[in-house]
């Protein structure tokens, strides 16, 4: 038995959420892959059976009311709203990442406009590294609101800030990278410079504390696939900041976001709240499916998940420099703790091949073009021997 | 027995598509509301159950390619093609309806300002007495790209349209009253003043033939989750006609319509084909029950379905002339075929309440504000039986 396997069981015996990975259905696999879909939590099956055969086939459209249908995205938008430190009230759920972005930046070059002294706001400022649409829709939103993009890196964001900013999008967690943006410091820029800051919380929700309140953030959007293991594709969602709630202008004011929905009336009065970032009918059972997802979630506090998140990729890569024939991989995760989201990125020339030789081996992780190994973890159900059992075949596939 | 009962029996006994009844989950209760949430297909839940334990549970990641996740979107949108009267390659399924308004919307202005002779096109024409969800998108999407709405009712468009008009909304089926447009004069006129069309077809679709390519028309959106049982909040579609698919340019251009999405490409590039109409990551386990739900219209034809939809109403109407004291209620609904659409609208003063009589009695329809009784018939599973029943009950209830 090798010393890291050793270490691993000792880390694994006094690993207070070990008991968590129960609550999964996972198999002999090293899941290493949650930062893209979450495993599938125990509770979903049953739920969305009843939601499918019990709350649709039976009781079909009394279930708006009688199963809760109507009011899910605001009521799940508060079970998450803890885990992103956010109080109640603040966060809705449905529709994509995407639509989510678009709305937020078109609805923050909106608010920073209304201010009296607000000038010429024509700029929205986004991380060039950042995941593809965001980047996308960010210039859709320029487009249409008449601002240009300002593409820069987190790090130049403060150096580019002017009074001609009108909202900064960034990534809290660079997704091939998996390093970590300074929140608070970079938000409290954005504010000197009177811009608005939408960030995107997809690699960071459910991996460590993000403090949305605290930090005073804007705006904010996030999947619920990765970390929050809601299922593939569930509903992203939508954080908009009590006090900016009211002048918060959607340029998707559905129906489900009127004051009134079922008044039918001809013109638009939008709902009090975060209910006024709701479009169309809710994807009940997506949604449904997340609510049931969200229940381990429970008992457990982020800090404690982001606890063993650092432990683990610590010990990833203390088991990749043992394991791992030196200069075969480069790691471009940062070492410093306040730097690191919850994965590990390795540079290797060959990686799409030795992805491959990987999962056949049993390790699951994924490719990203064109030569970063990603492996998340998710500390609810990866433990230190999965840990330590992924560096070692990795090491034997480079080998 | 009446002579009424008599006759159902006859007209259900005569009936080719009887027996699709027994594809869905339904129990003594007539279901007159299809036209909102329609009943749930046999063979979803085992789909759903399928898709959620197997597919995401066991397969996890893997089955973005291995169980079809990715191409879910437009394969589905073949499936669909057919009962619109669309080729393949024009309808991708995602989002809501009220997203894919504001895509198709927006989409149009763009269209039709693309012409050497353009002009100023910064009229959108849209239906006044639309499901306001269309009015209010409408109402954005024209703030966005510097137009104005023009709100008449579907009879005027004719007449208002003019070298400004850049496009037009209209609802092939009035939620409200039934009534049915006339969707080839009313494109022919659109597209006689150089402008785009945009039709809804959440009333039409799967009750009636709509005929898409046949018509010329150039942009159409719809919900699955009425006459096509795609169960609640089902993912809505997209037609973009094959001839304007290079040119449509989406305000949502997410990753899931760029050229080569796992390219990772900070500039955008559209895919072609309808593959542009997508934004964000598809919603899997609303998008594969809604997949399953599709497959009780292998064997049966629009055309059938239409033909049972009208000898439906006809015979509600009949049964409710007979039943129902006179003077209680008026209908909306047009006499003449080829102005009703798969419901029927009964204007009564205490709808509200009369409503809740009958679904106490076992005849569930809605309500819509202020003052109508909505009943919606879904050929494939309201029988003649049903309808002489729900009319009967109605008499009983307004006696």
């Amino acid at each position: 038995m090798s010393e890291l396997t050793v270490k691993a069981e000792k880390l694994d015996a006094a690993d207070e959420l070990a008991g968590k990975r129960a609550e999964f259905v996972l198999d002999e696999v090293v899941y290493l892959d949650g930062n893209s879909l979450g495993a599938l939590p125990a509770a979903v099956p049953d739920r969305v059976a009843d939601v499918v055969r019990r709350q649709w086939g039976s009781l079909r459209i009394r279930s708006w009311d009688e199963s809760g249908w109507w009011t899910a995205p605001e009521r799940i938008g508060d079970h998450i709203a803890p885990l992103v430190g956010a109080a109640p009230g603040q966060i809705v759920v449905g529709d994509s990442t995407s639509v989510n972005v678009f709305k937020a930046l078109v609805g923050a070059v909106r608010l920073v406009r209304l201010a009296a002294d607000a000038g010429v706001r024509d700029e929205i400022v986004i991380d060039a590294t950042t995941f593809p649409t965001d980047g996308y829709i960010a210039e859709s939103a320029a487009r249409l609101t008449g601002c240009t993009l300002r593409p820069v890196t987190p790090a130049e964001v403060p150096g580019v800030l002017s009074g001609r900013t009108a909202a900064v999008l960034l990534n809290h967690v660079d997704y091939r990278t998996g390093r970590l943006h300074d929140l608070p410091a970079l938000t409290a820029a954005v504010h000197d410079a009177g811009a608005i800051s939408v960030w995107d919380l997809c690699h960071s929700a459910g991996a460590l504390p993000v403090g949305l309140d605290a930090h005073g953030v804007d705006l904010a959007v996030g999947c619920t696939y990765k970390y929050l293991n809601g299922g593939p594709g569930s509903p992203a969602y939508l954080y908009v900041r009590r006090d900016l709630q009211d002048r918060f202008d959607s340029p998707l004011p559905g129906w489900n976001s009127h004051a009134e929905p079922f008044g039918m009336r001809p013109d638009y009065e939008p709902a009090p709240g975060a209910l006024r970032g709701r479009v169309g009918t809710p994807d009940i059972l997506s949604m449904l499916a997340l609510e049931a997802a969200l229940e381990v979630w429970d008992d457990v506090t982020v800090e404690a998940v982001r606890a063993k998140s650092l432990a683990l990729t610590d010990f990833f890569l203390e088991c990749v420099q043992e394991y791992v024939p030196g200069g075969r991989v480069e790691s471009l995760t940062p070492v410093a703790h306040e730097e690191r989201g919850s994965q590990v990125a390795l540079r290797c020339a060959d990686a799409g091949d030795v992805m491959k030789r990987l999962i056949e081996r049993g390790v699951v992780g994924d490719f990203r073009h064109p030569d970063v190994l990603r492996f998340g973890f998710t500390p609810l159900y990866v433990g230190f021997g999965d840990v330590e059992r992924a560096a070692r075949v990795l090491g034997e596939a480079l080998g």
